[in-house]
C-alpha cells in the first residue's frame, strides 16, 4: 500500500491544460517558475507518500475517539499535522501577507490531490481550514483577518463549517441555530451536526464558523447569518482565553473517512457560545456561497485522490498476483493477473477515468485562477463564467467516477479486496462520502442545469462547446488524431443537442427538466473529460517530435485518449438519450406507486 | 428498515414470464398449482420479514466471532434457523423422497430473492448447503444421498465449498490440499480459505465438500478431486462420531455480510482428516461446474434481492424526510424528498433496474424448471442452452447492478446514508461481495463469451435475438407498445453487431476479444432486461382488459418499461460501440506502463 505521487503527469497537465506558463505570467504569481512548481510537487509528493500515506490504514482502523469530551485522532495523526503545518503545507494558494504561500490554484489542486490520495481522513482537516480562511479573507473585517488568517493559513488553528442540523441538511434556509445580540458580539445557542472536525487534537484552537438565526431575522435563507465561534475565546491580541461554551456531545461511526471525527456540537449549554459576527446579519448564505464554488472543486478533487490510491493499489497487485494462464496460449506457467484481457481492461478503464477528472481538474483550476488575477475584466469574467460552469461538474463526475474506480479496484483483487486488512475496502467505503457531502451530486446538477444553463439560456455552454468544436479542427489535422477528432465530434453533437433539449425543457417543465439533470451533469463531465484528453493527446503528439522528451511516456497519454474515445466517450450517446427523452418518464409513478 | 416482501410482482412474474402454468404440467410439479404457489410466496415473505429481516442491522454489528475454535453466529441466527429448517425452507426445490419440497426453481428463486433481502449474511448458510446437495443428487453414490441428503435438505447439518486456497483463487487447478487413500476412506491435508459458514453454531454437523488431489493425480484441473469432510464423522446409520480432524483457524474482518463466518480452516494438523471420495477421482472439478451454473443464478439473485431491500429503506427515507420545497413552486411549505424530480430520478432508476433484475432471474428460473423437466429432450436441451447462456449474465450483471442500486439508495439518504447505524450503508457494504464470489465478474464475461459464444459460434446468441425480434413485432401491434418496440429494436441491433463483431474477433484474435467480454456481458443484461420488461408491459396491457384487474398496478409495469426503454435501455448503444471498437484501445499499455 505505498504511494507515489502523479507529479509527472501534473507537471504535464500544468503546462498543457491548466497553462501555468501564462499562469505565472498573472500579477502576484510571478514566482510561479517551473522550477518552483516542479519543487513544490516534488515536496508534496515525498511528504504525502512518506508522512500521511503511511499512518492511511491504521488510522482507519483505530478511528476519533471521543473520550470525555476530548477527542482523539489516530495514533500519528498530531505528529503529522505538526509536519504538515510546518513545511507550510496548510497554506500554499493564500495571501503571503499571512504567511500564505500565494501559489496559484492549480499548483495547489495538484497538492490537494497528493495529501488526499495518501491519507484522505486526514486531508479533510487541512480542507475545512481552507473554507474557514477563504471565508474570512472574503469577507471578514481586518480585525478579524489579522486576529484569525494567520493561524488559520498555518494551521496552528483549524476551521470547520458549521452548517448541517437535523432538520436543516440539504435545505440549510432552516436552520435554527440561534444568535442573540449580547454587546460587540452573539450569544450562540443550538446543535450542530456532521461537522468534520468539529472536534479534535491537532491544533491549538478551532475556529467554528456557524450559520445561526438572530431573533429578528426573515424566515429562510435570507434571515441567516455568519458567525466566527472559537473552541477557545480569543483576546484582542491574540492569545487565548477560556473555553468558548460549546462541546462535542458525540461522534458519528462512519462508513468511511474513520481516522476523521466527525462531531456533533452543543452550542450554548451554559448560557450561549460567545460568537462574532461576520459582515453584516443576514447574509450568511451569500458568504457561505462564495466559499463554496471551490470547496466544491476540493471535494471533486477528492474523488480523482481516492481513485488514484485505489488504482496504484490495484495496479501493484495486479503486478504480482499470479493466477491462472495467459488467454492466448503462449505460455503454460501461470502468470501475473495483470495479463489477463480483463484485469487489463480493469486497470486501463480506472486509468482513463483518473486521467479524465484530472485533466478535468486542471482545466477548472487553471481557470479559476485566471478568474481571480487576470488584469483584464472582461477576461476575469469570461474565465469565472467557465469556473461556475464546471464547478459543479468536477465536483459531482469527479465524485461518482471516484466511487466507481475504488470498486474496480476491489474487483482487480478478487475475494482479497473484500477483506479490510488489503485496504482495497477503506478507500471504496472513504470515496463513498465524496458524492454526498458539500452539496449532493444531486444538488450539483440542478445547480447546473437549474442556475447556471436557466440563468443565460445555454450561453456559456455553447461557447464551451465551441471551444471544443476547435479542438476537432485542430485533431483532425493530426497524424492519429483523426479518430479522436471524429469520435470528439460526435460526442460534441451529442452535448449540444441536450443542451438545447434541456434549455427549452426549462422553460416549458421545470420539474420534468430537473429529472434529467443528474445524466446531463455526467453527460458534460464525459464529453469534457474526452475533449481535454484529445487536447491532452495532441500535446503528447507535438511534444513527441522533440528529442529530449520520453517517447514512451506521451504514447501512454495518446494510448489513454484512444481508450477513452472507443470505451467510455460513447457514453454520451447513452446519456443524451436519457435527457433528450425528457424527465416524464423519471416522473411517471405517483409517489405511492413506488 | 422493515422489509415487505414483493409477492406480486413475483406472481406477476412467475405467470408472465417463468410461465409457471406450463411449469406446473411438467412431470413432478403438478402440485404447484396457483393457490400453492401463492401460498409458499406469502409464508416465505412472512418469514422473511418477521423473523429474518430484524437480525439482519445486529448480526451486522455483532458479527460472527471465533471463540477458541468455535464460532458464534450474531445473536438471534440459531432460533432463526431452527425456525427456518423447521418450517421446511431449506428444502424447497428439493427432491420430496429425500425430504424436500419439491417446488420449481422459478419458485425457489423468489423464495431465495425473500430470504437474501431480509438477511443476506444469514441466507448464504442454506445457499452454501444448496450446493452440497445438488452435488451429492448428481454425483454422490446411493449410500451418501441416503447418508447426507435427509439431513442436509431438512437442515440439520449444513454444506460448505471447499475450493479457494491462498494460491489457487479463480485458478482453482492449483490446489494442493491432499488427500491419501487410507482404505475405503482418504485422509485429507492442507487449508482452506474464505470458506463460507465454515464454522459455526446453526447446525449438528458441516458437511464439507472438498476438492483436493491424490498422489499420483496429473496435474491441473484434470487431477483434483471431490471429496465429503463432514465436521463430525457419521456412521453408517446416520447417526455422529466423533470430531473430524478439521479445525476453523481464524475468521476474515471483512467489508460486508459480516453477520457470516468466512472461515479458513485447517485439515490432517492430527494425520488426516476423515473424506469419503465422491464419484471417481480426477472428476472434481467436472463435479462442481454441474453445480455451478445453479450457485451463479443464487448469486445473481443476491444481487437483485439486497437492490430491493436497500430500494425499499431509500423510498421509505424519501416518503418521510421532509427536506427543501418543490421545485415547481406551487407548494411554499416543505416537502418530503420524495417530490424533488432528482430523488424521484433515483428512486426510479433502482426500481427499474430491479425489475430488470427480476425479470431475467424469472426467465433463467423459468427455463431451468424446463431443462430439467420438459418430458421431450429437444425442449431440454433448448432451455438448457438459454440456461447456458445466460446464467453467467445474471450472474454478473445482477451483482454489478446490485452494487449500483445500494449505492444509490445511499445518496438518496443523503449524509445520513454515510452514518452505519442507518443501515443503508451496509445494504452497500453486503453488496458489494456478490460480483467477487462463485467466479468473478470477469470470469462470468470470459464464460459467456470464451465458452458460449465461442462453442457455437454465436448460435444460441443469434436465436435469442430471433425470440426477441418477435417481442418487437408483437409490441409494435400494442396500443402504447410503438415506443418500446421501436427502442428495443435499436437495441436489439447493436447487440447482435456486437455478438457478430465479437464472434468474428474470438477466431482472430482471442486476447483482445477477451477484453471487451466485460462491455459485452453487460449489453446483454441490458438488452434481455430491455426484452423482458417489454414482455412484461405487454402482459400488463392485455391484462387492463381485465375488469378484475388492478389496472393502477399494471399501469405501474408499463411505466417503468417505458422508464427502462428511454433512460436505461440507451446504454446498449454505448455497450455495443466498446464491443465494436475491439479490445485494442484495452491492451495498448504494456504492463510497465501502468
Amino acid at each position: 500500500m505505498t504511494y507515489a505521487a502523479p507529479i509527472r503527469d501534473w507537471l504535464f497537465l500544468l503546462d498543457e491544460i491548466a497553462g501555468i506558463g501564462e499562469i505565472a505570467g498573472l500579477p502576484g504569481h510571478d514566482d510561479a517558475t517551473p522550477d518552483l512548481v516542479q519543487s513544490v510537487l516534488e515536496e508534496a509528493g515525498k511528504f504525502a507518500a512518506g508522512v500521511l500515506a503511511p499512518l492511511n490504514r491504521a488510522g482507519d482502523e483505530e478511528g476519533s475517539r471521543l473520550d470525555n469530551g476530548i477527542v482523539r485522532t489516530p495514533d500519528g495523526f498530531r505528529q503529522a499535522y505538526a509536519m504538515f503545518t510546518e513545511a507550510g503545507w496548510n497554506g500554499v494558494p493564500f495571501d503571503p501577507d499571512y504567511g500564505g504561500q500565494g501559489l496559484p490554484w492549480a499548483v495547489a489542486a495538484a497538492v490537494q490531490e497528493m495529501m488526499t490520495s495518501a491519507n484522505m481522513a486526514f486531508s479533510l482537516c487541512p480542507l475545512l481550514t481552507q473554507g474557514a480562511v477563504e471565508l474570512l479573507q472574503a469577507h471578514g473585517s481586518d480585525a478579524q483577518k489579522r486576529l484569525y488568517l494567520p493561524n488559520l493559513i498555518h494551521g496552528r488553528w483549524t476551521g470547520t463549517m458549521n452548517l448541517t442540523e437535523p432538520q436543516a441538511g440539504s435545505d440549510v434556509g432552516t436552520v435554527r441555530t440561534r444568535a442573540v445580540r449580547d454587546g460587540e458580539r452573539y450569544r450562540i445557542t443550538g446543535q450542530k451536526i456532521f461537522i468534520t472536525y468539529g472536534e479534535h487534537d491537532l491544533s491549538e484552537n478551532i475556529v467554528h464558523m456557524v450559520l445561526a438565526r438572530t431573533p429578528e431575522a426573515p424566515p429562510g435563507i435570507k434571515g441567516i447569518s455568519l458567525f466566527i465561534v472559537p473552541k477557545f475565546l480569543v483576546r484582542a491580541d491574540g492569545t487565548l482565553d477560556g473555553r468558548n461554551d460549546l462541546r462535542c456531545v458525540s461522534l458519528e461511526h462512519k462508513l468511511g473517512i474513520r481516522g476523521s471525527p466527525t462531531a456533533t456540537l452543543a452550542y450554548g449549554d451554559s448560557g450561549g457560545a460567545v460568537g462574532e459576527l461576520v459582515g453584516e446579519e443576514n447574509r450568511g448564505i451569500e458568504y457561505m456561497f462564495t466559499m463554496m464554488n471551490n470547496a466544491r472543486l476540493s471535494v471533486g478533487i477528492e474523488g480523482l485522490a481516492i481513485a488514484e490510491r485505489a488504482y496504484q493499489q490495484a495496479r501493484d497487485y495486479a503486478r504480482t498476483r499470479v493466477q491462472g494462464r495467459a488467454a492466448d496460449g503462449t505460455d503454460p506457467t501461470p502468470v501475473p493477473i495483470i495479463r489477463h484481457p480483463d484485469v487489463r481492461r480493469m486497470l486501463m478503464t480506472m486509468r482513463a477515468q483518473i486521467e479524465a477528472m484530472r485533466v478535468l481538474v486542471a482545466f477548472v483550476a487553471g481557470s479559476l485562477d485566471r478568474a481571480k488575477r487576470h488584469p483584464a475584466a472582461a477576461e476575469r469574467a469570461r474565465h469565472q463564467a467557465v469556473v461556475d460552469l464546471l464547478t459543479p461538474v468536477a465536483k459531482a463526475w469527479c465524485t461518482d467516477t471516484g466511487c466507481a474506480v475504488t470498486s474496480t479496484a476491489i474487483q482487480v483483487h478478487g475475494g482479497l479486496g473484500f477483506i479490510e486488512s488489503t485496504g482495497a475496502a477503506q478507500h471504496f467505503r472513504d470515496a463513498r462520502i465524496a458524492p454526498i457531502y458539500e452539496g449532493t451530486n444531486g444538488i450539483q446538477a440542478i445547480d447546473l442545469v437549474g442556475r447556471k444553463l436557466a440563468r443565460d439560456g445555454g450561453t456559456e455552454m455553447r461557447a464551451l462547446i465551441a471551444g471544443m468544436r476547435t479542438t476537432v479542427e485542430a485533431a483532425r489535422k493530426y497524424d492519429g488524431g483523426q479518430y479522436l477528432a471524429a469520435r470528439l465530434d460526435e460526442s460534441i453533437e451529442q452535448l449540444s443537442a441536450a443542451t438545447k433539449s434541456l434549455v427549452s425543457a426549462m422553460q416549458r417543465d421545470r420539474m420534468a427538466a430537473l429529472a434529467v439533470a443528474s445524466p446531463y451533469l455526467a453527460l458534460v463531465g464525459t464529453v469534457v473529460g474526452g475533449w481535454l484528453l484529445t487536447q491532452s493527446a495532441m500535446a503528447a503528439r507535438r511534444r513527441r517530435t522533440d528529442a529530449a522528451e520520453d517517447g514512451d511516456y506521451l504514447a501512454v497519454k495518446e494510448g489513454i485518449a484512444r481508450f477513452y474515445a472507443a470505451n467510455l466517450l460513447p457514453q454520451a450517446a447513452a446519456l443524451a438519450a436519457a435527457v433528450l427523452s425528457g424527465g416524464d418518464t423519471a416522473l411517471a409513478l405517483t409517489e405511492d406507486q413506488f
